[in-house]
């Protein structure tokens, strides 16, 4: 596949502890691969400096695109700006475009622009806007790097503020075939249908629902006729399949 | 903190695609807090040999445990097992007792142990097994590496199966209030909180539910008297927190 890659970092101790359960990544997966872009990687990492810097550091040199999520905040524990610049060595300060942003809020809401507000306007030297239409504080993108809020309604916003200005690929195209039959039972026919359409990848995905085992199979590709001779190939394989 | 360490795995593209979204992360991230073992990261990684690899040669090296969740099934795309053997360099073949697990099983319900079956008794050399009372197809810790299953019933028992054969910490005890403010206006006082009380860990976690901005403040430490005292403090600063 040709298709841009990408990874997520998702920013954050409230994950790890378990406190929270992420959205933002499924979130995330579900329109870049709409998008042609492919995911390859997500990681979650602790609110800690240097954790970040180097995790930031090795998939932006890895990957076409790296989007983070959290510790973009007023407050003390969002530190991904700074983490961000110390990243690509740039300089991170309050910015006058972002500034003026964050005035004309808090004022048409008769509040003041005080120190914490004023910490949400740091953006490193060399970073372009991510337009925020929820809350309006900015996420950016430096070089590969699209830095974005943890917040989902507002994660959401500056996705769909970012996606459109990133060149896609041929959007993934999946079908899916659910089968109310162990996984042991399917391997064998899955595995010769994978063997004969090289060009397509075939999951195969488990449940146990009421003590029932089934598992969905899913075909990914970016030919949608190939994609569907796979299906038919699969029907025949698997005549009970749903 | 002097709490073991840990990091997760999560493999499987179902994941990076958007089509399923990850449980079984929450799952283990609430589990390890409870018992005073640190997760410092999480990786979602595809159904890639060469990937799996890295990743787990990576976090093995720098964490005290590993814990993975995917990929040992099987099926043609369940790559886990030979994964790990490749990123300790031993060899993996079906080992007897593990065979002897899942004929008992079959067996008991008229199945056949077919060659697909049989995959799922393919454990890296040195490896001890991880019981699965669910599905009966075992699980497997290599060194600091648990190798579990995807589907979150399997991986929920597997966990119940391994955490109790490892040495946790001092459980990570934590505290939260809720303010129906925005986090720019607690900024001030939380940061001087965490400033009084560098021994514990201050977290601000912002929402926005129904259009009014709101924050839940988290403290974190192992100690509950200290623990108490920071979210007195905390009560008055914010006389208003729920």
């Amino acid at each position: 596949m040709s298709n841009p890659t990408a990874a997520m970092v998702v920013i954050g101790d409230e994950i790890l502890s378990g406190r929270t359960q992420d959205k933002n990544m499924h979130h995330l997966a579900g329109e870049l691969t709409a998008k042609g872009i492919s995911l390859r990687e997500a990681r979650v990492v602790s609110d800690d400096h240097d954790a970040i810097v180097a995790t930031v550091r090795d998939l932006s040199a890895t990957y076409a695109h790296v989007f983070t999520s959290g510790g973009i905040g007023p407050t003390h524990d969002d530190i991904t700006a700074d983490a961000i610049a110390a990243a690509f060595g740039v300089s991170i300060d309050v910015r006058d475009d972002a500034r003026a942003l964050l005035k004309a809020h808090y004022e048409s809401s008769g509040k003041e622009l005080n120190a914490a507000r004023l910490r949400m306007a740091r953006i490193p030297d060399g970073a372009t806007l991510i337009e925020n239409p929820v809350s309006t504080a900015p996420g950016f993108t430096l070089h590969n790097v699209h830095v974005m809020a943890g917040v989902p309604s507002v994660f959401r916003a500056m996705v769909a503020s970012v996606l459109p200005t990133l060149t896609g690929g041929a959007p993934l195209l999946s079908e899916s075939l659910q089968v109310q039959r162990p996984e042991s039972e399917l391997a064998g026919p899955l595995g010769q249908a994978a063997d004969a359409y090289p060009d397509l990848s075939f999951g195969s995905y488990p449940f146990i629902r009421d003590g029932v085992f089934g598992a969905n199979l899913v075909v990914r590709g970016t030919d949608a006729s190939r994609l569907a001779e796979a299906v038919a190939h699969l029907r025949t394989a698997f005549p009970d399949a749903a």
